[in-house]
């Protein structure tokens, strides 16, 4: 998407130099910088430390990550060594695994010669896929977002609440869950977008606000504890967040508070919808409260909040007295039970496993 | 309470000099500042703009208010402007109202000359009363956290959530939700405290999450996203949180976010209790949803946070883009539903009309 007048993606390679190069998201919506990443530990920092962020995106940033390392050491050693530091820096995500088992399936059988050129090729190949797969989510969105506005009177704005950023800084592109409001803004569609803040790292308020002031959607930063006031009076016609990872029973892990607000989008009978890629579900995983391992992030995430002070400078600010300590699980699940449905690149699946079947055949002797 | 050696209450007047003086709440948990209220503006000004808030409290302070405007100008034109100032300052809780109609039926009656004194006395009264409600409600409190000890190994916690703060900080002293807290502490019970920070003005991680330091009582602060995971594994025995209106059949009107709480604890079984002074029952409402205003707030209590930076300074960081307005509707309605009961000063009543006049039976005629 557009970031001034220039189209950027979240990660991609310097037409000169072939650097792998990303927007570091920390310090977003306050500055934007732009870092290369080079060796392995480069990438796992930023994948650990959240430079980048959004399952789709890590997976990527993952592929060249490996890709980085061939170039530099092609050995199984160091393809093994790839793979384990970069599986490590983050427990939730399945994108995470699946970029990473894809790239050494396809390089193990490749000669140590010829890896490092494989690995940038299908790298790019993955970034480029998330592109199409993340367009193609829009357009199936964008229909649920069409025949809610055909309900309303002319001019009269959509109201769409998402968690979290699970918007084109989550992805190489588009993003998943703000595809369809890309494509339906683009369409004409008015909408209205409730920007939840997502505590404790705030991508809600940091990026997925960023991204709508950047398009010039209309919208409203929200606390985390707003949603099930709205949903009761109305205010909200769907929900559509992301996922990190989904089970093959179409229940949905995604950001801390995802949970929170699909059971008052239930309890009011706001339809709840999740946009993802199908590399985000998980076909081992059945019941997704008991099998997904939830990280647990440093507790000073939860006490510390990032801003920009009266003076400009950004820094952390205390919210809490010292001698408090913060919990933090960084994710939740949302039981299929209560999932509308699931926007993927084939068409908007029911949750559940017969439904992710219908659109994914292929699956059927799996898991 | 106490603070360091000394006991606090969070509204009282100096034994020497009769004035009233408050904890200005603000800057806490980083900064104790005490001031001294005057004027009638210095009262509207103290509860519009939450130097001192929470329901009790702030019916407490207004009676005070009234009281002080009687010293200067007996009047019944000043007697009716006390009445409306302070009434305009918060729409939702129903303590301000129901405090300042006591303080008019009784000066009402009084010729000028007795007004000031028979106002003090008055106000003085209420805050008595107030503590001693909340002595009882956390002995009532205090039961229910017995009865879920007995079933727990020995030496194993209690798990408390919290949402906002209903500590002493919100009443005069002992607190609503903190009162069974403070009572199953001292009485040896082991508990641990899920303090929810309560988004945008974070009165769980500035007030509870520092009531909770000051008592020694073990407890995590934890972003308002997280209770339902938190759930969903068991590890929340109980939510208790205080109302800042209860309607005549059980609704409760709350901190935004209560009612996703209450959503959660219902989807897991979780007992959400809501403890609260008899004074916080509207008898006159019945449904909470379409009958209670809630208050909208300022959008920068949303895209801008308290706290200390690294230089020790207190202050506000911007955490959202320039150009995204905030929503800042202040509480929400939990229906009756999703309430296990309710702890008054009278016992615990089912949250209906018929468990609510049990307790209550002289407000059998009422509404």
């Amino acid at each position: 998407m557009k970031v001034g007048d220039r189209h950027y993606r979240s990660i991609w390679r310097d037409a000169q130099t072939g650097a792998v190069e990303i927007i570091d998201q920390r310090w977003l919506p306050h500055e934007f910088n732009c870092v290369q990443l080079d060796a392995l530990q480069d990438f796992a920092t930023a994948i650990r430390d959240m430079w980048v962020r959004g399952a789709p995106l890590i997976g990527a940033t993952a592929a060249y990550g490996v890709a980085c390392q061939m170039a530099r050491d092609p050995s199984d050693a160091a393809l093994g060594d790839a793979f384990d530091t970069l599986h490590a820096t983050r427990p939730t995500a399945i994108n995470l695994r699946w970029a990473l088992e894809d790239m050494r399936a396809l390089l193990s059988r490749q000669p140590e010669s010829k890896r490092a050129e494989a690995a940038f090729a299908r790298a790019d190949q993955i970034a480029d896929e998330d592109v199409e797969t993340n367009r193609l989510i829009g357009l199936h969105g964008l229909e649920i977002v069409r025949e809610i506005a055909a309900t309303k009177a002319p001019g009269e704005a959509v109201n769409i609440l998402t968690h979290c950023n699970a918007g084109w800084l989550a992805t190489v592109d588009w993003g998943t869950a703000t595809s369809p409001m890309y494509h339906a803004h683009a369409a004409g569609i008015p909408i209205h977008v409730w920007v939840d803040e997502t505590r404790p790292r705030n991508q809600g308020a940091q990026l997925t606000a960023w991204e709508m002031v950047g398009a010039g959607i209309p919208h409203h930063l929200i606390v985390d504890n707003a949603g099930g006031h709205l949903m009761q009076h109305g205010l909200v016609d769907l929900v559509i967040t992301g996922t990190d990872r989904t089970t093959a029973s179409g229940d949905v892990c995604n950001k801390i508070g995802t949970y929170l607000k699909a059971l008052a989008a239930h309890d009011n009978g706001v339809p709840f919808y999740v946009a993802l890629p199908s590399s985000t579900i998980d076909w081992q995983v059945h019941d997704g409260v008991a099998e997904i391992p939830i990280e647990e992030r440093s507790g000073r995430e939860v006490t510390h909040v990032f801003g920009r002070g009266e003076d400009g400078r950004t820094q952390f600010v205390q919210i809490s007295p010292d001698g408090t300590p913060g919990g933090n699980p960084a994710f939740d699940v949302t039981p299929a039970r209560l999932v509308t449905g699931l926007i993927t690149e084939r068409g908007v699946a029911r949750p559940s496993r017969d439904g992710l079947l219908e659109l994914f055949p292929e699956r059927r002797n799996a898991g």
